[in-house]
């Protein structure tokens, strides 16, 4: 009697769910020779008829006709067909994205085995890359799991195989593993979504495919067949077991004592053994051309028993499975980090009338957690580091992963000259995005700067939008957010603090005592630290042993010799303290009489802010904190931040700064918030990485829509000038946001002030003043987007009180003045639904052909810069410097400086420098009384007039209305 | 022929995996009627024999014999002995915890039908509550999911009823619902737990429940018994197999048109149909006796047949073992809440010799997520808001839920008088914790402050600990960790803003123009703000209406009339800058020549530090911050943050920073981290509430150990005097740290200074100087300890220089001196190991009787309680006050501070006033040089000497080293 078996150590799996009816993807199926063909390759023997003798042998193994080659490389068509479609797709992977390279990764607790070399082996055959984590064999459960969950944090790794015994594949250690990662399909979530039939997020156990294949082979096609599973327990059988059933055959159950086995067995077409197989079964019993296979499910056999079994075909095809799952990850892997349309869960709005308050609209909504909304637009969880339910910084390594990815469409919002009372850009920005996501569904995102906390407390209140077109949770957005600007002012003080220390320490010390203090001997040895090493270099001395130094070389290297009378670095607060804004410092009698004036700044005016938004990458933040100038010598050299030792502690301060933050507008689409810089004495545009995650993020067909501050003479040229040349981004549409009531304002209305009642003109229909504002101050702002070559959507932020005759002359004009479009927007009183029109708008433009340049070179001279920006964009005749403002300018030139971008300082509200001269004034003479530099920065800024960089809180500042209720911990008054 | 079927519409579930072989824990197995017998209340009824006539009627129900009540209550046993052991459960459930009230929630899309009201109706029975979430019937994918995700973060909720359309039951909704409320098992998750056999943590669907209790009823005992499953796909069927077979059954399966139909059938001894009904099946095929059991899969049958079936037996059943599942997952709730020994997954040590740098060890650690630790010490998902993957803050919501929990034992760690260079309290305290949680296996936290970030550039460097005793990642420790000390500076300088913005628009304004402009009119409405009305009142003006006020009344209101010589207030920043020691502010010509000097103080030394480290809720501290008095008016009456208008902002500001913040050890025991008041002009303590939380999360047989700053005659007087009467808790024991070095220190070794080297003695054995220190200082530490009736354990912190005679002569004294036990500890060179003996001597001496006691009534004169703590405490003969101690006294028993406990400000290097005096001085005077007040965090703090409250910078302040590497983001430099 000849009675052969399929073996197989498939591992100490005990749980092994097996696989579906359609087969897997990326193996077809094969026909395959008929049952009693003498095809060599099939390896699958059956009962010959005359087996029935009436004996009853033990059922044990016979390998009569094994495979010959050692690698089982001729052990049937099977193996060699799964290696070969598995290197097929590996092939495609590898095709579309040549640097992935999949990886195995096999934990082990004890001694080599050959099921390890199997499986090494058939990765090598594939050429799929393998870590091998070898535990002892009597490790803890902790230890399995800590292994573990490095394993899932890995980004590398794209399939676990625990190759543990069974005694260690407890219920935790079991779904500790990552499903995704879940390549031999023993999870219980895995085993869950195979059995509800999910296979595009399963897998299907290697063991489980390789016994299908098998029963396939030995008796194509399956329909109708009757196979009994023997002995097995648990999710294998019953994945087999439903696999099977799938596949067209009735799967029938028993175990080794029933006492219906007998009668089972002889209806079998095919028996699948699921545990030990030392029993006694009468070949008699057997069905003539009835196949058996014999699942081994433990390593605790006999070294013997388990070294011949391994070497079956059932061992090597369950290891090409394996590997082809492995495969299979990858290519998930890689697909989720594709482009693709969002998943995106939208918020519902149920915009209620009268618009009740932002906080009131705020609090209704729900945010989705950070962690939802990551998961929607293709963050990886390892890319966030969430801050409470509703924010999350973002990882820039989200950068390297998606460097293939092709950027978004770009499109800036500016405005034309506001009113004192602003016009809107913001709640434009969230209102497009809102339309954008929710109501068009493309990917799209807004980009928002970070507001002062300072205001918030004091007149100007919140900055998340308004109405129906907020970011949400708008305290949150407010208040603290993620600590940037927290960061920023420590950062920015401790360079103050180092200042003013250094100038003591330097007062009251001889050369050689500062030497032998900035440079100590620890534990005997003497060395320059890598900062000190760098200001060396800057000062002309390579020397790199402190003993070597002259002393003339010490005196130069210990003494900064900061003039007192030209630092120019302020502390900051992030609070509105007027009297911070001129003090004197040092009278305690522990400074020795070293006082000096200085003053606050407002913390969003630090150079640390133009930084951040301007960096693009953390080594790019780094050079640019130590190149801050802070102050010049007495013998006019700039003294930078690196001089003073500190710019390795301010990127350590400013390290999770870097990152953006992520929340939520309140219909659910993704804004980043990030970075503040002033819109005069810095640039006002929120950061240049933002930005490029956010373009990354939305791929080829989305959207990233990003607000420039001020009216477009300013936010828009420096956005263009300063930030895109920083970025190297370039935009595909502005959206130029106007009102009824900056138009009218523009063609002669009366003045319009905060707290004063608003002028009936305002109120009333008054389509003269309408169509005087845009044609001088709308028409003008289109012009000078123009010059850019980008193209423009006008947006005309609807008010209550605007006439239907008053928008559709708005429009009209607009789209006559050169706007590719012009349409009113509702998104303050309705939310994304209001902003659907601009959104088409947006999307058409974007179609078009952009033709992007920027205004001037950088190579020009400094003070032709300045005149290019006043006469082409602000409509000067020509400017006027004064005598301090050519000083610097030469000082610049000679210190290097020439070449950096102008950053102007001017009233945003004119296109001039004088802010009662509205609509679009000409013949004036642009006058530039101060120039000065961030260097650290990167840009030089002209001051036309006085910039206050502290605002003041008055006599009753909005923190007297704002409240938290203990109990609920409701915040009210916020707005 | 009568062919009766037991339907049931068991909701629209399409996916419903059935029961384990061991059954509902609390439904015991009966013993049922047999097959044909009569009795009334078995109403699954058998084909008669007579039923082979040959014809083939159509499979249709037949509702002959219903039950005749509309509530099903007469249905059968089953059903009622469901709901009593349902009821039973209950009961046990709320005796344990009579608040707990069971909540089903049903969510529904479309109208009310038949199963909604049986399951209502059977909720009520049991008398669990119920919630009904009704969505129209088209409603979109998103808004199920939507209310699915609240419905899994309400912790009110129990169970979920997805009483949706099938085709609403999409793969995203289904595994939308969170496991742990899935009473009808319906998610992947629970689907594959149930396979797998793990019932403690799934729920078998109600509908297989019913359907094996039907079984059962019809043909006890099951074993060997027959089922046929027909017409049955996916999860619901696989599972019904699954516990079919469990429950010794065999089970079949097919369809209705497969071939062996007729085979099988006539097999079965029962059969279940699984889908629709109206199919030809001959009665001849079905076995005399059989049982048929109709499971009806949708709701999509016409009214009528939907109707008649919910009221069968099979639809009362299915609702009431939903509504079992719901009071079983409510118990599960309830148990995970409760105390029990932690499954703390330890991080593995192995520490190298020598030990390296502070910042390496804790770089060579990876930490476990702080999802996980908060997970493993008992922590719900929604009481965590994660900061990165390292740090969470902890809501306050949770002592709620652990109010009836008993506190875990309470340990303080104080020390001896230090030297200059401290003696590793923190190390001790994170050490112990290591031995307790990852050694012992207690339940463990440590509570430890949180530095100030300014010293961290400067001299000192951190406070994470040290060794191999450390909070990890000890570089977010030392930096901005969760920004509460950012949120306190902001909050203390949004006071001091409002200060001089208030003096100056009182300096320049009229009575008239102040009120006018405090209380606006707004739309024509004045009215006064809740925080205006709060000063009124203090006023005793007891009016609402602002137009009511005589002008008197004005004028008392508007005018604080800030004294500007006498503000106590400061500004903070959380950097040292000396400089900021003494300034002069409001020098702008904008703030109109008020000038003043004032100065910053480091930010932890604000008194919102200290009142965020005594608040004990959200409430308290908003009423401390209202309390808080910045300075004094020109008539003598103290002003508060309350009269500014300014204390809802600041609790806004803080609302945050009351949440304490969760990190871990190197071990990987939990660590909380919240607040750090300065320990002189403070109290020195970590906060009220981090210890509570903490207490409640160890539970009954837990240790919370935290840290109080200096020596025991400073920190430790404070912490029970103040901490401790503040917030009620008492302390089990007292661990006093000493060191060799400090010891000989006080035994009459020389000087010990920072930075110097240290002298020989110290570096040799010496034990007459061992000896002198221990029968000196340590003694009178000990008894001030003991003075509060508390027990002491001494932990030697060893250093690698001490001697094993000086190790064994330390302890040996200690223990004459009264200490419990008195043990060597080598945490810093070991980690939690070298500290084994420490924990077993606090665990042994918490089990001693703590007969606490304060020290003094706080009703005592403030003299006397100053005299109090000088003599009984400091070992002085008395104390001398100045004449300006004397007035600021009688002012504060004025104005009714008289009965706040005492804060003393004096030296920590010495038990007197004097640094120098060494060991235990007797026979001297304690002069008062002046007293303060914080009224809002609630003390007294006499003045012994000068304090600092703003460090410096040296010449080459620690950021020298202080570096970031930009690509792998590693630091260098913080020690």
């Amino acid at each position: 009697m000849k009675l052969a078996f399929i073996r197989s150590a498939y591992g100490s799996l005990r749980v092994h769910p097996a696989r579906p009816g359609s087969r897997l993807s990326g193996l077809s199926r094969r026909c395959l020779p008929p049952v009693g063909a003498t095809d060599s390759r099939v390896i699958l023997r059956t009962v010959s008829a005359t087996s029935s003798s009436g004996t009853r042998p033990k059922l044990t193994v016979d390998f009569g006709k094994q495979p010959e080659k050692e690698d089982g490389s001729e052990c049937g068509s099977s193996v060699s067909e799964v290696i070969q479609s598995t290197k097929e797709a590996m092939v495609s992977l590898q095709g579309r994205n040549p640097a992935i390279q999949p990886l195995l990764a096999i934990l082990q607790a004890g001694e080599d085995d050959d099921v390890l070399q199997i499986n090494k082996k058939m990765a090598g055959k594939i050429g799929l890359n393998v870590t091998h984590i070898c535990l002892t064999k009597g490790c803890s459960e902790d230890e399995i799991v800590e292994e573990l969950l490095k394993l899932n944090d890995d980004p590398r790794v794209h399939g676990v195989f625990l190759h543990l015994p069974s005694t260690s594949l407890t219920s935790r250690v079991l779904n500790a593993l990552k499903p995704e990662k879940d390549v031999d399909g023993i999870t219980d979530l895995n085993m869950g979504r195979l059995v509800r039939g999910d296979l595009s997020n399963s897998f299907v156990p290697p063991i489980a495919s390789a016994v299908l294949d098998l029963l396939e082979k030995h008796d194509a096609p399956l329909e109708g067949k009757t196979v009994l599973l023997v002995g097995g327990e648990g999710p294998l059988c019953l994945a087999l077991q439903c696999l099977i059933e799938r596949s067209g055959m009735v799967a029938l159950k028993s175990h080794w004592n029933s006492n219906v086995l007998q009668r089972q067995v002889m209806q079998a077409d095919a028996m699948v053994l699921l545990d030990g197989v030392n029993v006694d079964v009468p070949p008699s019993w057997i069905r003539p051309g009835a196949a058996i296979i014999c699942c081994e499910p433990t390593l605790e056999t006999d070294e013997h028993t388990f070294g011949m079994s391994s070497k079956s075909g059932l061992g090597y095809l369950t290891a090409a499975y394996r590997t082809h799952n492995v495969v299979r990850s990858c290519s998930r892997w890689l697909r989720e980090q594709q482009y693709r349309p969002w998943r995106l869960h939208s918020l519902k709005l149920q915009p209620l009338t009268p618009v009740p308050s932002d906080i009131e609209i705020s609090r209704a909504q729900t945010p989705k957690p950070v962690t939802q909304l990551a998961e929607e637009i293709g963050l990886l969880p390892e890319e966030l580091e969430a801050y409470g339910r509703n924010k999350a910084k973002v990882r820039l390594s989200l950068l390297d992963r998606l460097h293939s990815q092709p950027d978004g469409k770009y499109v800036l919002v500016a405005g034309i000259t506001p009113t004192p009372l602003g016009e809107g850009k913001s709640t434009v920005t969230i209102g497009l995005v809102q339309a954008m996501s929710a109501h068009l569904k493309h990917n799209s995102f807004a980009c928002l700067r970070q507001p002062s906390q300072g205001p918030t407390f004091g007149v100007k209140g919140g900055a998340a939008g308004g109405g129906y077109a907020q970011v949400i949770p708008m305290e949150e957005f407010n208040l603290h957010l993620t600590g940037d600007i927290h960061a920023i002012t420590a950062a920015n003080n401790l360079v103050a603090a180092a200042i003013d220390a250094r100038m003591l320490h330097e007062a009251t010390q001889s050369d050689k005592a500062l030497f032998n203090r900035l440079v100590p001997s620890v534990n005997g040895v003497r060395s320059f630290s890598p900062i000190q090493i760098s200001r060396l270099r800057r000062l002309g001395i390579f020397k790199t042993d402190p003993a070597a130094l002259s002393m003339q070389e010490i005196s130069t290297f210990v003494r900064l010799d900061l003039d007192p009378s030209k630092i120019t670095w302020q502390r900051v607060v992030d609070t509105n303290d007027r009297f911070l804004r001129k003090i004197t410092v040092g009278q305690a009698s522990t400074e020795k009489g070293q006082i000096r004036e200085t003053g606050f700044d407002i913390a969003v005016a630090s150079e640390i802010m133009a930084i951040l938004a301007l960096a693009d990458s953390l080594e790019d933040m780094k050079n640019r904190l130590a190149r801050m100038v802070v102050g010049t010598s007495r013998s006019g050299q700039p003294v930078t931040a690196e001089d003073l030792g500190v710019s390795g502690a301010l990127a350590v301060l400013m390290k999770d700064a870097i990152k953006p933050t992520l929340m939520q507008t309140l219909e659910g689409s993704p804004v980043f918030v990030h970075a503040g810089p002033f819109a005069n004495i810095a640039h006002g545009n929120s950061s240049v990485l933002a930005d490029k995650l956010a373009l990354k993020l939305v791929g080829r067909d989305g959207f990233v829509v990003t607000e420039a501050g001020f009216g477009a003479d300013i936010g828009m040229e420096k956005f263009f000038n300063i930030k895109c040349r920083a970025s190297g981004l370039r935009p595909n549409v502005v959206v130029l946001v106007a009102t009824v009531r900056a138009l009218k304002m523009h063609g002669g209305g009366p003045n319009v002030s905060a707290g004063a009642p608003l002028p009936r003109e305002y109120i009333d229909e008054n389509l003269s003043l309408v169509a005087g504002g845009c044609r001088s101050n709308l028409k003008k702002q289109i012009q000078i987007a123009h010059l850019f070559g980008v193209p423009v959507v006008v947006a005309l932020n609807v008010f209550k009180t605007d006439t239907q005759a008053e928008i559709d002359l708005v429009c009209q004009i607009a789209k006559e003045c050169g706007a590719s479009d012009a349409v009113p927007c509702h998104h303050w009183a309705q939310g994304g639904r209001g902003s659907v029109e601009l959104a088409k708008a947006v999307d058409e433009a974007a179609n078009r052909p952009s033709n992007f340049q920027f205004l001037y070179n950088t190579e020009m001279p400094i003070v032709e810069k300045i005149r290019t920006i006043a006469r082409k964009v602000y409509g000067a005749d020509d400017v006027e410097l004064s005598p301090e403002a050519k000083s610097k300018i030469d000082y610049y030139n000679q210190q290097g400086y020439g070449s950096l971008p102008i950053c102007m300082a001017k009233t945003h509200l004119s296109l001039s420098h004088m802010p009662e001269k509205k609509g679009a004034p000409t013949g004036f003479v642009l006058p530039i009384r101060d120039v000065r530099a961030s260097v650290g920065a990167g840009f030089i800024y002209p001051l036309v007039g006085t910039m206050s960089t502290m605002p003041g809180l008055p006599t009753r500042p909005c923190f007297y209305d704002i409240d938290l209720d203990p109990v609920t911990e409701e915040i009210t008054g916020l707005f």
